[in-house]
């Protein structure tokens, strides 16, 4: 396997940062993780759009074109021959030693890791072996004010408290800091009720998930059911009709429990993993 | 310059972890800076307490005794023939892709840098310029429910984000998520009024810092200043006759003004500096 770091294609075990890199310091990097099926990268203006954001909200001016960044992803699938594969992107401050303080002289060090996941599309097999577990943990997301749900950083050991809560599941259910319902740890949330599909509304700190918002986009344009982002508690997820978990790897995933309780997927859980599979044929294959 | 990583004393441009590290995706690491003073760490102890409880609040079971921590430090102290210095020690949970979810299997990775600084005690010289131009910034400290503040971990964006605010100061006062005055980026706060010392009290989401720890304690054994630990306003703060932050580099540094408003050290902070430099003159030189 190779990956890229700051520019140049390398053997991954030799694929290191500098320990005074900010990325590892301080958490002080974006990233993203991309899917590449059949070779090409899905949805990735819209991962670049958030990209930008999140370096936009750090003030991280990496100077890094967008063209750039996309032969890098590039550069690392064809290097190890990969046409179905998890691609993360970070960018970090790089290495400004001796200063909390981000100064304005930006050195920044881009990394490009890989590893190959099973194709995708109508013939393709999921990621995860089962419907999930969902537990609801003590671990509240942030609020925005503290650390922005909508910046995708290195500093990510708010979702790794909340795994490491889980007795009994999979992925953890978080919080909001006013109790209601936000997400996984590193998954949007979906449930449907006698009133149609709900997620957690954006007011909420809730991390703005491409497969969320391409699921979302499904849901409006391919059938008539209604979706709603509102303000949840984690009983209205355990007493749904069905509940499923959105991210790049896990695509749409069924939430089999909540806290224990059977919820499982259903029809429109079915018909939205189809519709997202169709879109990822039609797309690459 | 030589640093540690993994147990081996490696020039500082070759010190580098893996892009995998846990400690650099996530930033899923326990840190301590601590300082050198003559050749000895300074309050080994209480940082090593830190770090055991950071520790315990991640899950990383390092499995690298307290000696050998100890040694590491040495080892870098000695390999630059440095005597007075600030040592970062990070424990990282190691390199363990593809999952979110921390597992059992530890494979920690220990890195310890290091820095001159100059003489500390009587004779010394302080590390900062000039008193701190400390500003209150929009940036909240996260809830503990979000990240316990009392863990010291590589996920350190949030007071990255709160020093980026910065238009006019170089210490950032960041609020709670009620409001009340917490701390500083990366320091503590004391103010003085006429009821005596405060500091927010750890009920609030604030750090436990070792200096801070030193300090009140010299105020209680070495003077008759009253010492409160209460929730206080911004305004309470700025309109206080003296203010001044700690932290293991800076030690007791007055603050000049807070939101351009002068407050200025006084004779409280300049008998705790006195008190403080002496207690590390009699302990290491």
């Amino acid at each position: 396997m190779q990956y890229h770091v700051d520019g140049e294609l390398v053997p991954a075990d030799e694929a290191t940062v500098s320990v005074r890199d900010r990325g590892f310091r301080y958490g002080d990097a974006a990233f993203e993780t991309v899917r590449a099926y059949g070779g090409e990268v899905f949805e990735w203006s819209a991962h670049l759009d958030r990209l930008h954001r999140t370096c936009e909200t750090l003030g991280i001016d990496h100077g890094v074109s967008d063209a750039d960044l996309r032969v890098r992803v590039q550069e690392v699938l064809d290097a190890n021959g990969l046409d179905d594969a998890a691609v993360r992107l970070s960018i970090t401050r790089g290495d400004r030693p001796g200063t909390l303080t981000p100064g304005p002289a930006a050195d920044p060090t881009v990394v490009v890791v890989a590893e190959e996941l099973p194709r995708g599309g109508v013939e393709g097999t999921p990621v995860w072996d089962d419907p999930a577990a969902l537990q609801t943990v003590k671990t509240r997301k942030p609020a925005d004010a503290a650390l922005p749900a909508d910046a995708k950083t290195h500093s990510y050991l708010n979702g790794v408290l909340a795994r490491n809560e889980l007795t009994d599941g999979d992925e953890a259910l978080l919080r909001g800091p006013d109790g209601h319902v936000a997400q996984g740890a590193a998954s949007n949330l979906f449930f449907v009720d006698d009133r149609g599909l709900h997620t957690p509304s954006e007011e909420l700190p809730v991390l703005p998930g491409v497969t969320r918002s391409v699921v979302s986009d499904l849901v409006r344009s391919e059938t008539d059911v209604p979706l709603h982002a509102g303000r949840y508690d984690p009983a209205d997820v355990r007493e749904a009709d069905e509940a499923f978990l959105t991210n790049t790897r896990w695509e749409v995933r069924p939430v089999a429990t909540v806290d224990g309780i059977e919820v499982g997927g259903g029809p429109v859980t079915q018909l939205l993993t189809m519709l997202f599979d169709r879109l990822v044929e039609r797309r690459h294959y």
